[in-house]
Order: structure tokens, then sequence, then C-alpha cells
């Protein structure tokens, strides 16, 4: 951490704090029982462009978006915190679509090719995407599909675009 | 996704395209080549408590801010897209803290005991912790040494309140 962000973060937070209000008496279940799963992507700014406010909905974030990856989370938020509702969004420009799992694997190995603890990589699978309404279909599909997500589950699945702000519901 | 939840946030992306101005432009790669790894929690507002917009930074988030299950994100991150920080942030009154991996487990299989399918989240680590800075303190050192995070990361660790919005550096 540079002393800047650090910085950054605390004169960031004294002036998040000023409004913070009443948001202390909010309780862990979200209100709005509802999942918003999308990607870690730096231009997303999910609950300013959906609308949502502290203690409205679980956001889950990771490369690309994917439901796959969010399972583990998406188990604790049905089954201990009560939500029944997911929303997928993937977006335009993603990182994703323009790498393969090989490609990274090869990436990592070749920046230290005799660091044999860098091999490592091969057991994970990068979920990449080359097709982006596809991807939304494939992960709503793949959470309707799956036996540990709750049968009585509504899922949609979205596309962001990053070049307007837009949203469009692909299923 | 019930119509409510659809028309909420159709509305929301029109009010918010309306502000969206030049965002368009913005390319893939994080402004301050930071990555931010947070809760999923519906109390946490990331974008506002540490003052980001939109460019500037990853954001991680699952079920108690888990470096571990954070890791093919920030491997992308950082190997394709020239990330450099990461600050991990879990916070008080998680989820994570009140349940095991076991009592999860039993959740799930006994919802419906016939199903032999649901024996597939025996395979699942819901990555529980039971003190707050002893995790953050865990997943600081996860990333510290694990060999697929680049060895020139800096790494902080952070506690989020959700009782005042303050944020305190445990490491």
């Amino acid at each position: 951490m540079s002393s800047s962000t650090e910085e950054h973060f605390l004169a960031a937070s004294a002036e998040y704090q000023k409004t913070f209000g009443d948001k202390g008496s909010l309780a862990t279940p979200p209100v709005k029982k509802l999942i918003v799963v999308t990607c870690m992507d730096s231009r997303i700014n999910v609950v300013a462009h959906l609308g949502l406010k502290e203690g409205d909905a679980h956001i889950i974030r990771n490369a690309g978006g994917s439901a796959k990856d969010a399972l583990r989370s998406i188990i604790v938020s049905q089954r201990m915190l009560g939500t029944r509702e997911i929303a997928v969004f993937h977006h335009t420009q993603c990182g994703m679509l323009s790498v393969t799992t090989d490609q990274i694997r090869k990436t990592v190995k070749d920046s230290d090719p005799q660091n044999d603890a860098l091999k490592a990589v091969n057991n994970i699978d990068f979920l990449e995407f080359s097709d982006l309404e596809g991807s939304v279909k494939k992960d709503v599909e793949f959470l309707k599909e799956n036996p540990l997500v709750l049968k009585e589950t509504k899922v949609t699945g979205w596309v962001y675009e990053v070049e307007t702000g837009k949203i469009r519901r692909i299923v």
C-alpha cells in the first residue's frame, strides 16, 4: 500500500462517516433478498448504476462476474441470509473476453521459468469466455441447474455496457 | 427476478446514464493499479466509503472478503491488467463470523434429505473465521506467501465497521 492510497482511504472514510446517518442499525440479511453477481472491473459502479443503497443486496464480484466462481458465496447468501433472487451481469470490453486459461498460465510460468511453485497455476481454471451474451446465458443456466442453488430462485442475466452505462436484460 | 426489481434496475440505470459523462472512454486497466477485496455484505458501499470512482480499482467481493477465494481474480488483475497493490477488508457483524462449514453443509443437506445431489456441498470449504482481526492478518499472510501473487505487491489488511462506517488498518 502506498501511503498515498492509505491517506486517500482515510480521508474518503472521514467524508463517508459525515453522512453515515442511521446505517449502523441495518441488519445483516439484505432487504431486497437479492444477490447481484458482476465483474471486478474498475469501470463498474454497481451500487450507483443499479440504484442500490446500503442494506439492499449482496454484491459478489470477481473476474468476469462468474456465477460458478460465486457458488460458495451464493450458498451462504441463500441458506444463511435469506436471499431469493440472483441477477448476473457481464459487461462489454471485459478482460475475460480477450484471454484464455492457457495464455494466463503461460504468462505466469514464463515470468520466472526456474520457479517450480508457479506450476500451481495449472490447477486454476480462469473461466474466460469468448461470447458475451452466450456467457450470460451459460451462467444463468448454471445457477438454474445447480442442485445447491435453491429451486425457487429467480435468476436473470444482463449485460452492462461500459461505453454508455446502459444495461440490457439477456435472459 | 421480480418485475419490481427489474423496473428498479432500469429506472436507476436511466438516472445513472444522465450523469455518465465521459466515463465511456475509460480503459480496462485500473488507474490506481489497486485491488480491493471485501465482503459481499449489503451494508458495504465500498466505492463510497473508500472514495473510489469509476476506473480506479478492481473490486473483488465474496462471502467474508476471502483472499483465498479471490486468487483467480487477483492473478488476472495483476498479470493481465497491471495492478500492484491489494487492500483486504473484512468487517464487523460478518455472517462468516457466526457459521461453520459443518453447519452450512448440514443446513443444505437437511433441506432435502432424499436428494443425493446435495451431497456436493461436502466438497465446498466455506472459509469461515472466528476472529475478525486474525482473519485479516491470515488473508494478508496468504497473499504475501502465495507464489502466484507477485512478490512486489503491497498488501494491507483492514477492518470496516458496519456500525459506524469507520475503517481501521490492521496490518
